[in-house]
């Protein structure tokens, strides 16, 4: 299954796809979104918008996977994170993509094995699960690494489905 | 010309289009998109975003007005109703229009001639100003509120451009 895995933000959108068939993770694309603080905030989504359309277009993955936020400095920050987060989200909705939402927990627990890992381990077991030559951008692995969460998530539930219907073995 | 107001919000986004030709305001249409707290977030973001862009490819609006938020109860609060803003917002611009932002004393000052009006005020300048039979869902009645603010606004700038360029007697 493909995943595009992102991390919006009003100044940085990052966003990551990789494929896992069977156990195994591949790197296929990764970057990050820039948008123009002098730009009216309307163009800045609309560009957010834009350019995670163009990314579904080119490498069309299976689910889009976000990290959910609990945590934001204040009131006004959090809105222009959630207007950020509604352009992206729309962006896949819109190109028929489910969405999912992990929390930074779940998120490290799959990527490190471990939920209180900090950002510097989770970066580096991001570049080695796919084999990067080097740590990607910080908003593009932070988007890496929910897209390997999404990925080992659907691919249990998938295990959890047929061990419900027809309780054989677990198979990786 | 037709402005397209709009008051997002992730259970309810109300909207309202108006038309002013010269100094009279007309009632186009208003409404409210209600969203289902059971369904998926990303669910409920497509349905604002299909929603206001079935309004806007009905009724043609040359603009789109959204009034500015900065008061929020709480950062969880801020990103939801974010999230519901920047779904709204990326429908506008997606379909063409240009989207200003008000701030809640602009559009009082607009619709009742002082800034720091009442709720109850605002809601029935809006019912004479148009016209209405009653007084509008009062998330309709804000959105309406804030078209009203841009109309006036627009109207403004147009004369102000016209007045800088040839200094011509102010027309309407």
């Amino acid at each position: 299954m493909r995943v595009l895995g992102i991390d919006p933000g009003s100044r940085i959108t990052g966003y990551g796809i990789i494929e896992k068939i069977g156990n195994r993770f591949t790197h296929v694309d990764n970057g990050a979104i820039f948008t123009d603080s002098h730009d009216e905030f309307a163009i800045r989504l609309q560009k957010i918008y834009r350019g995670l359309t163009a990314v579904v277009e080119e490498y069309r993955p299976d689910a889009m996977a976000v990290e959910q936020v609990f945590l934001a400095r204040n009131a006004q920050s959090a809105l222009k994170l959630g207007q950020a987060r509604g352009a992206a989200i729309v962006a896949g909705v819109n190109a028929g993509l489910p969405v999912a939402e992990y929390t930074a927990m779940q998120v490290k627990q799959a990527v490190v094995g471990y939920g209180h890992a900090g950002k510097d381990q989770v970066q580096q077991m991001v570049k080695a699960l796919l084999g990067l030559p080097e740590i990607a951008q910080a908003d593009a692995s932070d988007a890496l690494a929910v897209a390997i969460c999404h990925a080992n998530s659907a691919l249990l539930r998938t295990m959890t489905g047929t061990l419900l219907q027809s309780n054989v073995r677990r198979r990786r």
